[in-house]
């Protein structure tokens, strides 16, 4: 039996990411990040779209927070359905249509890339595939060098997405990407601390449902948490930004169906302090990763530290417990996250 | 003891709706559907804006596309976050801005109206209720004439405002509104129908988590559901568009795990057979809300009927089964959907 085996490509992968992100950061890199920010900047253009499936979503969720406070731009996520599914061809002149896949193989992102090009947008794919049919379809592509992936569930691709996405945004606002050079450095450490996160583990060893939550740049990371936890760990997990969580589906939430709530320091987290008091009034089961103030409105806290990381760095990193979680709870449950599963049933014969 | 009264007020207004859709559709409400269509299309925007909250979040997606498909802008789902909580002052000429709101109230949606307003964008605040500070701070207001709400569920003045929104959208494209007539008739006919719908509630009562599921104009209803689901039955609910649900979260899905797709006939019906054929294969447990084709590759179905009513306002009525399913749901399990719940002990020792 390979039991000793189970989930080591996405352990090898989570602790790839200090290396893979530094390599968005040297100077070559960069030099071909300005580059893509420069033919941008001439077209001017006035709306950014952004188009995604599954992880990568969350990474241009993210980036569509990034493009409304920092350019000033009016933002949306596309919905690919309403251009393969029902037609449209909307007019896309001024527009950034920016589509994010790690294989850059998704037929329906590169039809949506197509429709946007005929329909006047400039089209930027970021991938971790330059050869892939997506990276061709664009006007532009951005390569977010994460490397080889073998596992399943997106780990070192996600956070070098978000990366890739900043050096993009920063880029065209004229910035030096210095500020991201604390990244790489950040990451080891969270890296080096799975043990923590085990003690997390095994707190939720016999849950079956979870709730993450974030605001702003972190809500992003509260649905890639989400999405991980789902398709590694197989626990029906729902994201609620902080501000949709109070609007109803709070009800829901008491002491047996426990909150993780993402909240580094900085404004988000000014935003979520009412929600993690109004968590903590109603005696919920709350895992707050953030900054010390808001560690202390948890039941259990996971201080992220990163001294150095700013506020909206901070995305690029914090995943990264959320990722060991993911793992460390599927193979307490006796799955192997390397391997796409099939029904229950036939994984519990094992 | 009030037993017999649990869920009263929910119940009626879900009752209502025929009478509620009726009203938007006389003559005197449809001539101020074309005055508020008729300012902005003078205006010309070129990129649309929704922002929302809660169940009104997702009459606002079903909003985007429809804008998407039919007006052939491009259109996105604001994030009111990034103007309160990150002060983002985005240049909003040619954008149209549309909110969203029942009580009008949402301090948040009143903010970005504000600086939306003073950033150029022309506002558009969709209500129920005129007297509210969003509706005087945006420049044109609709009121979606759902009547008084004392139910804690939206019902009514969801599915109102979803045909007030297809109101000024067929409107924007000089339609009449013809197609809307059928609406009423067909919300009566589905109404009369919670016999089928107990059938239904009684083989998930023992269920704690479901996903739903659809495409286009149908994810938004498949997202209500859930947000019905969690704040009513209090199920943990996970609504995935049928595009996402392929990308990882399938493998949560077994027999143990169902999910109820939402698939009325159309476009978003073609897209969705993949889906439906997949999860078959798996041996998902899956109710098919939809019409006869899709209906039959669910493990239960539901035929919706509704004849003479398009693709397009299908959503309008569709919510109406699966707010029956909610509160009967939370009736079999003991609780009043019609009291904001406290924590469960609490209502346990009720």
């Amino acid at each position: 039996m390979a039991e000793d085996h189970r989930g080591a490509m996405m352990a090898a992968e989570i602790a790839e990411q200090p290396e893979a992100l530094a390599r968005l950061l040297t100077s070559e890199s960069l030099g071909r990040v300005r580059a893509v920010a420069a033919t941008i900047r001439a077209r001017s253009p006035r709306f950014v779209l952004l188009a995604a499936r599954g992880a990568s979503d969350h990474a241009a969720l993210y980036a569509k927070y990034l493009v409304e406070v920092s350019l000033g731009l009016p933002a949306g996520v596309a919905s690919p359905s309403t251009m393969t599914a029902y037609g449209a061809r909307p007019d896309l002149s001024d527009v950034l249509l920016l589509t994010v896949s790690r294989s850059g193989a998704s037929p329906d992102l590169i039809e949506t890339v197509r429709t946007a090009r005929a329909g006047g947008a400039t089209t930027l794919a970021v991938t971790n595939n330059a050869d892939s049919e997506l990276a061709s379809a664009a006007e532009l592509h951005l390569d977010i060098l994460a490397g080889p992936e073998r596992a399943v569930a997106a780990t070192k691709a996600y956070s070098s997405q978000v990366l890739a996405l900043w050096l993009i945004v920063d880029a065209l606002r004229g910035g030096d990407a210095a500020a991201a050079h604390a990244v790489p450095e950040a990451a080891e450490s969270l890296v080096a601390r799975s043990d923590e996160v085990a003690a997390l583990a095994s707190r939720y060893r016999f849950t079956d449902q979870l709730v993450t939550t974030g605001r702003g740049y972190s809500f992003p990371t509260a649905r890639e948490a989400a999405l991980k936890l789902m398709e590694t760990a197989y626990v029906a997990t729902n994201a609620f930004s902080g501000a949709d969580l109070l609007h109803g589906p709070l009800g829901m939430i008491d002491h047996d169906h426990p909150v993780i709530a993402v909240v580094p320091d900085g404004r988000g987290a000014e935003a979520m302090q009412p929600v993690l008091e109004r968590l903590a009034e109603r005696g919920a089961d709350v895992t707050v990763l953030g900054g010390a103030r808001s560690t202390m409105l948890g039941s259990v806290g996971y201080d992220l530290g990163c001294e150095g990381v700013t506020e909206e760095l901070h995305p690029v990193v914090d995943i990264i417990p959320l990722q060991q979680l993911a793992l460390q709870m599927a193979l307490a449950r006796g799955f192997d996250p390397d391997v796409v599963r099939a029904l229950r049933s036939v994984v519990e014969t094992l």
